[in-house]
């Protein structure tokens, strides 16, 4: 890259941009997406709030379901919870199930969670429904994955979606328009880090 | 495991919690950390974002910058401009480098958002910095790997630095603690829908 000239690289350049337009003008469709964020690295539930964000940034409104991390306080709570005329935040879970160690409490916070996920995506006036963690609550049976996919599917136009956790069904993935597998490649835990404000919670 | 008796369930879960309270323990260690989101998935720079939030409820202070997306509006940019006593955010790319066509051009504009990079990491009231398509940039060489990475390694003790960007050159994952690779399983340009408000920007 450093032995090109200035001609070689405009050139290169320009090829590039003519590429992206030609890619861009094909794309015309805006619709409501089903999102999901799994696989075992970090940043699924971060790129969730990343895109909530974004959202309220353009004046819109979101629904945010949290499925599992019930007794934590978290940096996303505390920040997203300044918000009321624009987001709806709601943390219906107990903790991570093997805090619990009571399947019929997790199955019933889990219906429960998956309730008010179906009131937030019925709302006309939320753009976004971030629904945190809730491949796990699949994961473990605690919802049936045929009428959840079924929920998400008969979604209003419009509505986006995300569904964030790892071991996502493959039910799920299905009827996602996109998804994304963050992968670990190299995590602190393994250095003897351990979990920190602002950065894991 | 629709199948398992609630004391089967009760069982697995305790020595999954007893697996992750032995894990916990051995994690004491508070330090900043050198995260990398990369790959050709979405969610590296919604993830930044993510963890800008995260950081912004525990009361932190954070510092952007934004190294191609320069002549965007985007919602990440007018969600947190809002907050400027905890948030500094400098947009100092041009655009996406095939819209520039000038080589020399860009290589000014990396240099002079590498110095308000440095600036910010060196500042005692910035908890963690975010450097959001620092990537592209050096994989154009408009920027020396071995100075950025130099710079990004004396950073001061318990600084968060963020890169994001496709294509993590190896020299700087080697000095991360903690690299993730958000990997495309399926996209919605397949499908003719185009980038939309909230979602991609």
């Amino acid at each position: 890259m450093t032995d090109q000239t200035e001609a070689e690289h405009a050139e290169a350049m320009k090829a590039l941009q003519a590429e992206r337009r030609e890619l861009m003008r094909t794309k015309t469709e805006e619709r409501g997406l089903l999102i999901v964020n799994t696989g075992d690295g970090k940043g699924k539930s971060t790129a969730g709030f990343g895109m909530v964000a974004r959202a309220l940034g353009w004046g819109q409104r979101v629904g945010i379901v949290q499925y599992i991390k019930g007794k934590w306080i978290t940096g996303e709570r505390q920040f997203f919870r300044k918000f009321p005329d624009q987001v709806r935040y709601e943390v219906m879970g107990e903790g991570f199930t093997w805090d619990t160690q009571d399947r019929a409490r997790d199955i019933a916070a889990a219906e429960a969670a998956w309730a008010t996920s179906l009131e937030m995506i019925a709302d006309p006036t939320l753009d976004l429904v971030l629904l945190d963690e809730l491949n796990i609550a699949l994961r473990y049976d605690y919802l049936d994955i045929h009428a959840v996919v079924a929920g998400l599917v008969a979604r209003p136009e419009g509505k986006h979606v995300c569904v964030t956790g790892r071991n996502a069904k493959p039910e799920l993935l299905a009827v996602a328009d996109l998804v994304t597998e963050m992968t670990l490649v190299k995590h602190p835990f393994e250095q003897g880090v351990k979990a920190q404000r602002g950065i894991d919670f």
